[in-house]
């Protein structure tokens, strides 16, 4: 197919786009920038910025401290069920807004790891695959380093990511903790969150889900998939913004039974009676620490609306369309420069991005953002066309996929 | 005195207040309302929306994942540098902006306590006062039952606060960390960085001050103390809004002996080699976890502009001269229906805010709050008549002294 077919099937493919309209309420869409991280860093909505604007006069300026007992106290577990009602196949009374990331991991991981340990002194393992993302692996190094535990590896295809084999061939009943991210940065391979959650469980181990890569792009049945543990950041799919606070789930059942470390006092059971010793709140509160977030999630909060209103099932079908337009675009135009598709092949098995990899895509992606074409890289090779349902018009995916072919030649990378 | 003549001279200390100009920026100051939890939430100024409004478009709209190269990396400390310098008196590579006061509390207290033990076995004392905020006694508490430690209490006068003698009479060779609030959260009273920090010393311990009631009213010289550690909360003095980041001060002598134990990417030495296992960052880089809350930091940024612009010591004298005016008026007033100043009346010894003490105390807080004057109430007794230089004028203050003593007659408090 040439250059031309592909961008008259692009605009087909927008034209009969039941998300496309959305598209114009994400800032700077109307720009002809190319857009391929998404799965970085969200577009912000247009509406935002007014929205900021006016909590800053009327809720902190005119209601001040007032605000807290009026709403903001309630914001981490009101947004939190709104997350887990929208995105995350979760009811209410298991999620949490707030922290970052690695801190709710660092907390949760420990909360589940030293329980684990309390109930069966043998399970001191903690497993976690080679490719997960640094900070996963980070916080599961420094927990089995300070509290006596030891790492099993998985080690799974790089390619692809864990699946039922590789997690099975390293649990056992010396197994604490699993944590695996449901879809992996690089490749963008989709882990089976039921079938890896049984597994696990037949272990008896607890699992903790890394939703980062996948909520707001991929659905997530985590009280369907029997999930115990789960976090993730809101300025990916979520459109969050930068450094927006994250989230986590604990599956009500385990709730009672799990301490955190980080004991604050918003994490206590009667937060201002400021008492002598820490008591843990009851439900979600325990897993709070410090003061909430309030101004850093309003955005969040603008963005889930919009994603409420799409559905989570469309945003899906949208983001399949555009992962299997990249494919065949990258099979059509970029293999023949040397390129290779690194995420699966069945869009079952793939997450919101596909990542592209050739020696020269360090200095491809440099060369795209120099002409405001911007994926990101990460090692090795990879350049990531992040595609964001809500925001990415099929137009701008293929006006991307050409630049990059026309980076890769300039590159010197030959064609067949 | 009349109250007419306290209006009087409320209109003559604004007149001749260098300062006073400055109260214009926030939002609300035009409004009748009575503001007395500036130390709690402080107002936003008027260029916040906007600024908020025009990042949104413009930096996360427009620049995108470029920022995070262009400035966004690079901001926890750029904002921490100026921070201390403008408010802390530390020098630049010492202060970060990031995470909550509690989980800074936990990764400082944490790092000093472990290296402590390490150097010393004996030293497993963790110091603080019963009287401290709960979320420092709390994250201690934590700590001492997770890592073997043992709280040594400091029994200091509830009315005041930690003195020389009083920390003295529990230091010692088992001593590895004394946790001290710089202002104290009910009282007001100031603690003796300098003298507190050099006693600890002696003793072989390392400090670490809450800044939380004092950065921003009251000049803190961590340098100059010869400080160790140091955190605070930016939502109080420091404006930068409901539930902003807290900062983190480590003394350049300590950093590289120091490991905090919440290894995130954005800790490590290079953040985007995402290699096998984490080594910590060189500098204040280690006491980063995960991505920096940058949309979360910009109130603070527009605020520490204003801060330096009028000077710590312009602010200070502001503060002092609003709580002696605070204390005088609550004598003449307020001492008649049996209230007491339960803050000390030597300014040399008093933050920036005052308490004021009934057993009516709560129910006056609730009817103030029902006519626009908004102190805060904590436990036991005490109405805090919090005063933010920047934003509160005297007459604001005359008019809400006025208000508590209106409202303790509703109570029913009986003039002598």
């Amino acid at each position: 197919m040439s250059d031309l077919d592909y961008a008259a099937v692009a605009a087909a493919l927008d034209a009969e786009d039941p998300l496309g309209p959305v598209r114009a309420r994400f800032v700077g869409t109307e720009t002809s920038l190319v857009y391929f991280d998404g799965n970085s860093l969200g577009r912000p909505l247009r509406s935002t910025g007014a929205r900021l604007d006016a909590f800053v006069r009327e809720e902190w300026g005119g209601r001040l401290i007032r605000a807290w007992d009026e709403s903001w106290m309630a914001l981490p577990y009101a947004l939190g069920d709104e997350l887990g009602r929208v995105v995350l196949g979760a009811a209410p009374g298991q999620t949490i807004v707030g922290d970052s990331t690695t801190v709710l991991l660092y907390k949760l991981v420990r909360a589940a790891f030293d329980a684990q340990v309390r109930a069966d002194p043998q399970r001191v393992e903690l497993v976690i695959d080679r490719d997960n993302f640094p900070t996963d692996r980070f916080v599961v190094e420094g927990i089995a380093a300070e509290r006596g535990g030891r790492i099993r590896w998985i080690d799974a295809d790089p390619a692809r990511g864990v699946d039922e084999t590789a997690l099975c061939a390293v649990l056992g009943p010396q197994t604490a903790v699993v944590v695996l991210s449901h879809v992996a940065y690089r490749s963008g391979f989709r882990a089976d969150g039921a079938g890896l959650t049984r597994a696990a469980h037949e272990a008896g181990a607890v699992t903790l889900w890394d939703l980062c890569h996948s909520a707001g792009a991929v659905p997530v049945e985590l009280d369907a998939w029997g999930a115990d543990l789960a976090v993730g950041c809101t300025y990916k799919y979520l459109g969050g913004g930068p450094g927006s606070p994250a989230f986590a789930y604990v599956a009500q059942r385990h709730q009672e039974a799990l301490t955190q470390p980080i004991q604050g006092w918003m994490g206590a059971a009667d937060v201002f009676a400021m008492g002598p010793t820490y008591a843990p709140g009851a439900g979600m509160r325990r897993f709070v620490s410090g003061t909430p977030p309030v101004l850093a999630m309003l955005p969040l909060q603008e963005s889930l609306a919009v994603i409420a209103e799409a559905g989570v099932s469309a945003i899906r079908d949208k983001s399949i369309a555009l992962t299997e337009f990249a494919v065949r675009i990258a099979d059509d135009l970029l293999a023949p420069l040397g390129v290779t598709v690194s995420s699966p092949r069945d869009p079952d098995e793939r997450g919101g991005h596909v990542t592209l990899s050739h020696p020269a895509m360090r200095a491809v992606t440099a060369r795209l953002w120099a002409q405001d074409v911007i994926p990101d890289y990460r090692e090795p090779e990879g350049l990531r066309v992040g595609l964001a349902p809500l925001s990415t018009s099929f137009a701008e995916l293929e006006r991307g996929m050409r630049a990059i072919a026309d980076a890769l030649r300039a590159e010197g990378a030959v064609g067949r």
